[in-house]
């Protein structure tokens, strides 16, 4: 892991951007801690720049709450090189929302599946160099992004402790069995009203978790619009488990 | 109202007993406060003494936050007199969960529908008195019990300004068309493997509501498994909404 840059936020954070090979990365941690911190790995979509306004405010409310947080770009998206295959499955998803019609089972495998199996074993090795920091301890919440994702580190990485997902994206019906092996607390966000998101596998998908621990906390509006107190509550979730 | 009998509990709470007409309830304040506090006035199944500890248990949270609590006893239950109508519901309710069949419309119409239209009026009775006292003042909060009495409560009484439903009950189509009339604040506790409780009523009654601000937050374990953490959460909701 190289740190490629360094700035001071004026909140007392100090932010770091990494490449680790030639994934892209940011760092965001306190600027002086008395002890290492638990780590909250955070997901997003796909696009690291674009997201980073949102991404930067998750972060400094992480650090505020006495966790150090990071993401990495993931695979295909931003400046990493892309696929034929997965630029085919996004062209054939934004067919099928145009036509008004449902994204097929082998739609949505097509785009999801290669997507997890990259982006796990490049979520592990980031957790690797960063759990190598003296200022970072474990252990390690994941936090948002593709919940595909969150589901597989879950069930294969044994640092995740905690996880705190967001029911906004197309799961594959594997990932549904593959889900009930999954045994740490998890927080899941769904948004009501997700426009983009099919509320039933939603639901199906919190059923299927294997977790003695689940909350379900749904609220109104659409993608982007959960209510700042949603925020609230995860960040108690994971103070609860990782501190 | 008038007030049977005072004891003022360890933590600064005076719990009062009244009457209202042939109605018994309890009311819970703090012993000192500098200013009329809300009220929450708190549902629960029926049997006020056989709920007695976990009310009081409720009562001393939400007078620690800053709240009154209060509740009164349901028409037919504990020691108010009963109905030859409602016993037979409850019978029939009974005769077919333990012959392991759904309970049809018919039985939850019965069972349900009088019990709303005779303890809403109540309710509404019980905040005349208490908003009369010098030491509450509104707005008023609903929490828990009956979920029918709180639909119907949060569309008839302007005085309620926020709800903490519980699913956990039956509910009538009646009331699942009601709903889309409320339009208050709303915090939904859902218990996913609630034994006594259809999952799929609850979510049809949770979309129904036209609240634009209403949060399910559902949590694994049957109807009396609730976590603290849950409990957190509405009291972060009431606060909220009612200070």
């Amino acid at each position: 892991m190289h740190f490629t840059s360094e700035q001071r936020l004026d909140d007392g954070v100090l932010e770091r951007e990494f490449t680790l090979g030639d994934i892209p990365g940011i760092l965001w941690t306190p600027e002086s801690a008395a002890a290492p911190v638990p780590l909250i790995l955070m997901g997003h979509p796909g696009g690291m720049r674009r997201m980073y306004p949102r991404l930067v405010g998750r972060a400094r409310h992480s650090v505020a709450e006495g966790f150090a947080a990071a993401t990495i770009e993931l695979p295909w998206s931003g400046d990493r090189p892309g696929s034929d295959a997965v630029d085919q499955a996004r062209a054939d998803v934004r067919r099928a929302l145009e036509a008004g019609e449902p994204v097929g089972d082998d739609i949505v495998d097509r785009l999801i599946l290669p997507l997890v199996d990259q982006a796990v074993p490049e979520c592990q090795a980031t957790l690797d160099a960063l759990l190598s920091l003296p200022e970072i301890s474990g252990p390690v919440g994941y936090s948002g992004g593709v919940i595909s994702i969150g589901v597989r580190l879950a069930v294969v990485e044994p640092r995740i402790a905690a996880a705190g997902l967001f029911a906004g994206s197309f799961v594959p019906r594997s990932i549904i069995e593959e889900a009930r092996q999954v045994t740490i607390p998890l927080h899941v966000l769904l948004q009501w009203d997700d426009e983009g998101n099919d509320r039933q596998a939603a639901l199906d998908l919190f059923d299927a978790f294997g977790s003695k621990e689940k909350m379900l906390n749904a609220n109104m509006g659409g993608h982007t619009g959960v209510p700042h107190y949603a925020g609230d509550a995860a960040a108690q979730f994971f103070t609860r488990h990782l501190k």
